[in-house]
């Protein structure tokens, strides 16, 4: 088959087995619309959009998703992979905890809230989602390296899942990236690759690799439609986990834009099929001040984006120049919802707030999503009467120098009962 | 109604609504059965022998376990909880993944293995189950406090619960804990206190303030015989994810020995209910050498444990004076399995392991059961032809440091194609 790298295709993909992508039929592209086959493709050949993957969806019912197993694969019929996709080594992630947040609520002053909680996938962030997915199609596309540029959590997730998967992995992160997110890839893979810079000259490193080297499968630069439609899932489980049925709100952390994006998607889609009764529903994203592009260009009532140096404790959001920003802008805009952005003293307050009242320790990027639902409030721009989703998309233990100044322990004490009443505690 | 402190009861306790515990009918002794009402009560009032609960189980069909919550609830009918349980705030522990490990298999030398694995539990330890069911007890007994001794991961459970339960906690643990588990306890609770003492010193400290103050539920002293019970979630969950059928093998992390406890209370109660087929099973547990009583004796051919003085890098393990320790050595030996014992260097190499071969990255005690079935199998103690379960308790993100000099970035780079081709990755 051809080189699993390549910017456009030159003609049909051959090599590719019956039912590769599931019920996938094309890659579309999101500017124009024109369609290229399915295989290792990104841009599109005419205008250098960014192709997305085009489905003929069979009919699905709520029962046949719910006979599915408790992961993301009970969804497969809606994603670009093989009917078998449990067959073949995956972390298996998904279907985290919908939580109903009551206290949550009642600190933001929102009638009702929900924490949708992906901190307890296997790799602690959404990102086990999107990698398993474009596991699946570097599989398909016979990649021999399984690879990305991240801001920490993607790397986690693509190291872990090679590892189980059997695939080789090289995985490309800022060489200044908090501790623990750079264990948890070297544990899994023996090529973490330190890179100084911040992440978009990552990006850019590897982009120039996955054009120059033949077999690599970049999961979030040649293979990105596949990966990308994993993010679905989120939007799907809240759907389904709530009976059947869309939330008012939702909030939405961005980096490159794609999960907010594909959240929407998933909604337009159970809409689309019937299995959720179609109403307006309003999207909003959530960045930090340092590095809030796609933020400034909502607030200037601007199209385009300007990318900016980031400078934020919410490093997993750190990317300047994000790939779907203008499409988080569209979706903010015609939903009613906005994109608004917070210091890194309120990300630390979001975490500590999160974990005091719903007992769920999240990272800066959860941090931020929650700061930011905050002050959304606060702003007017949230309806505090409405249902009001937050996704949790990260783990605490992974940016753990966040907050670590800001709790500790009440008392040091010796063991004696008579050091336990002096210490004043009860 | 009563204190919620007492060793044993004086009189049929009062207050409690009706299926406060379920189908729960009295608390019995584990060594001589004499029975005492529902309470909060944990030793025998005949022969001071550990308190367990005893129950009047109801007909339970697979198929209304199947269509339960995709958490520890769907076994509500075998816990001591109410049927009410889900509408309570709670963490939604359980029903984690259980992973095929070919490659696993493959390094260890063993036809079938799967990995039962807790670290995606809310706060990435099986002890969210034991609390869970702790908790439930503590609301139904009215406690003022919700509280613990810990080796550290207990104490991330119960403050994690406490917080989203709207319930005062305080969790107590040794002074030199890893920082990762001091901050993911301080982070849900003001009460964090630090004993200067091992583990055994904060168990003798709390149970002496269980005695002197009221109010208190103590999670693993005076509502243990609760708590014990969520760990059969464990054993019901495995058998249930592999089709409603025992595993040959199992093998066990072994700290005061309750889990391992009741993961073959669970095997056997399924076998009584008809769930499952009844069939002859190994339990196997695991140990540190560095806390390894329970091992010591094993090897002995003893009865009695001999305390000892922890030193281990399984801080979470490293209980020297373990509660259950006889009743692990009966489980052992009546199922024809054993509890060994490996060094830290051991235990360091069985975190690698895991995650090189699976994608999963676990702590120091799932290091040391890892360790140990290699172990197990190289000395023969285990059958290498038997299909086994590994329970991976616990998260690699708790204890960074004892992995952390063992891997690294492969080359740390400048941002370009040169500097990546010169690095000779691939
Ligand atoms: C924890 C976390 N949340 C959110 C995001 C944002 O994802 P996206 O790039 O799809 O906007 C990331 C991206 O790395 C992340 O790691
Ligand atoms: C990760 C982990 N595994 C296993 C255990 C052992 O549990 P038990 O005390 O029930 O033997 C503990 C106890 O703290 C633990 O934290
Ligand atoms: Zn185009
Ligand atoms: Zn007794």
């Amino acid at each position: 088959m051809s080189a699993v790298v390549s910017e456009a295709p030159s003609a049909t993909t051959t090599g590719l087995r019956e039912g590769a992508f599931g019920h996938a039929t094309a890659l579309a592209c999101r500017e124009c619309g024109h369609q290229v086959d399915l295989g290792p493709f990104y841009a599109c050949p005419e205008c250098f959009g960014p192709l997305e993957i085009a489905y003929d969806f069979p009919a699905v019912t709520r029962e046949e998703i719910e006979a599915g197993p408790a992961n993301i694969w009970r969804y497969k019929a809606l994603l670009p992979v093989p009917t078998d996709i449990e067959s073949s080594p995956n972390t298996e992630p998904g279907f985290t905890r919908l939580l109903e947040a009551d206290n949550l609520a009642r600190e933001l002053g929102i009638a009702k809230v929900w924490v949708k909680d992906d901190s307890t996938n296997p790799t602690n962030s959404f990102k086990d989602r999107v990698v398993a997915c474009a596991l699946s199609a570097a599989r398909e596309l016979d990649a021999k390296v399984f690879a990305c540029p991240s801001t920490g959590n993607l790397a986690n997730a693509v190291a872990a899942a090679g590892a189980r998967a059997g695939i080789k992995t090289v995985v490309f992160i800022p060489s200044n990236l908090e501790k623990p997110k750079q264990v948890n890839s070297a544990i899994f893979t023996e090529n973490l690759v330190a890179v100084d810079g911040n992440y978009d000259d990552v990006n850019k490193l590897a982009s120039e690799i996955a054009g120059e080297e033949e077999g690599g499968a970049f999961v979030n630069v040649n293979v990105r439609p596949y990966y990308a439609e994993g993010s679905k899932t989120l939007g799907y489980e809240i759907a389904e986990q709530l009976g059947w049925r869309l939330p008012d709100q939702v909030v939405i952390p961005v980096a490159s834009g794609s999960q907010l994006t594909k959240v929407d998607k998933a909604f337009q889609e159970l809409i689309k099929l019937g299995l959720v009764e179609e109403k307006p529903y309003r999207i909003f994203g959530a960045q930090a001040e340092g590095c809030g592009p796609v933020a400034t260009a909502y607030k200037a009532g601007v199209d385009a984006i300007r990318p900016v140096k980031p400078d934020t404790i919410a490093k997993s959001l750190a990317i300047g120049n994000p790939a779907d920003g203008i499409y988080v802008l569209d979706i903010a805009r015609r939903t009613g919802g906005a994109v608004e952005e917070v210091t890194d003293e309120e990300i630390r307050a979001g975490i500590v707030l999160l974990a005091r009242t719903e007992g769920i320790f999240t990272e800066t990027a959860g941090g931020t999503t929650v700061a930011v639902t905050k002050k959304l409030v606060e702003t007017g721009q949230l309806d505090p009467t409405l249902e009001t989703v937050v996704i949790n998309t990260g783990h605490g233990l992974k940016t753990l120098d966040a907050v670590s100044d800001q709790v500790s322990a009440a008392a040091t004490i010796a063991p004696t009962y008579a050091a336990f009443k002096s210490a004043g505690i009860v």
